[in-house]
């Protein structure tokens, strides 16, 4: 175990990030980096969040806050006048929960950290094709920021950022998930609620569109019967 | 006046942003962005923040706190562990000051808060050469932003960063500062103090380098007999 080498991994407490971790923790010893920013849900993803690391035993733990995506709003996650709306699957528009460059705040994060602690692996569960259709989730993008990381950072720094499950059905990531035995139950993905998901937001609709076609009941608990 | 497009501005309460912003200010109607991150002198730069954007009238102001960078420690600004060195002009080592990707913190917010308000033009003062070696100050590194902004962003966003002094002397951007009127006397660059300038930091001596090199007296107050 020890003789593992290190990887950070942003963890937000939903599914995708979970198994991106349960597939990180494979080969390296990984520390977990969780940001909160005044979305919705933040409580109830902090707790998701720390339950996972309890359940893998990962002491490293950073939280940290970002402050501007809350100043800025203009995300129906952040900005408490614009409502979250149900979900609208197969809309070829950027939905209002679109946070601005989100992950580029994360990631942005999780370099400065690689970076002092002499980490060379960043693993994000982003997913491209069967999710929200947010820009910044494209690897692409990854690909860009691996560039940023090259002119950025100093020169004996080197970064990769891993997606294992980029181009992942949602349904395929959720078995990747029950056969590395990762705790589903644990995870928050609604973007509305903190007690039960409410089941008809986007980010609900995914994921329990996702589980149907698993053929797997999903653990947590809904609102309404789904 | 009302007629000119608006742009953002990184001001951080030193020279280069501030005569970056007075270029700016020739073409665009401009926003202003400072972020705190617990360094050293941070209450004394958002002060010369406030009476740069008072100086030319601009209320349009964003000040935000990132907290990520202070937990992460690893720089002496924001490291308490971690003592401010004297200048080493002239060595090819990166310096201790570094903060890892701190220019990537500042420019994700930027481009956040650009993208929700539809502005197309964020201003940065990064100095290449004549400057401290950082990685994030050279132009390839917002060129790599650029594509990531392209990547990571709406469709239909389009954000450009402008670096006007990126490839100018010190000594030439105190010129292009006074033929500009900018007001010089209200920044501050010491990377130690906030009261009198120390004068022997790294920032302080290629401050006084250049007005020494463009035959002006810095109007700043420092410790010692400069």
């Amino acid at each position: 175990m020890e003789n593992k080498s290190k990887a950070i991994a942003l963890v937000s407490g939903g599914m995708d990030s979970l198994i991106t971790l349960a597939i990180a923790l494979e080969q390296y010893r990984t520390a977990l980096l969780h940001f909160l920013y005044r979305q919705r849900t933040e409580e109830r993803e902090l707790r998701a969040f720390h339950e996972i690391a309890d359940y893998y035993s990962i002491d490293e733990r950073l939280v940290s806050r970002i402050e501007t995506l809350h100043q800025i709003g203009g995300s129906s996650l952040t900005d408490g006048a614009i409502p979250v709306a149900d979900a609208d699957i197969g809309s070829q528009d950027i939905p209002t929960s679109y946070v601005s460059f989100r992950n580029a705040h994360f990631l942005t994060g999780a370099v400065s950290w690689a970076e002092v602690n002499g980490v060379s692996v960043i693993f994000v569960g982003a997913v491209e094709e069967d999710s929200s259709g947010y820009p910044d989730c494209r690897r692409e993008f990854y690909d860009a920021f691996e560039r940023l990381i090259e002119t950025g950072t100093k020169p004996d720094t080197k970064i990769k950022i891993i997606t294992p499950i980029i181009h992942m059905k949602k349904k395929d990531i959720i078995l990747k998930g029950v056969e590395l035995g990762a705790p589903l139950h644990l995870t928050w993905s609604c973007y509305r609620r903190s007690d039960k998901a409410c089941g008809t937001c986007e980010s609900c609709v995914l994921r329990l569109r996702a589980f149907k076609a698993a053929g797997i009941p999903d653990p947590i608990e809904y609102e309404m019967k789904v």
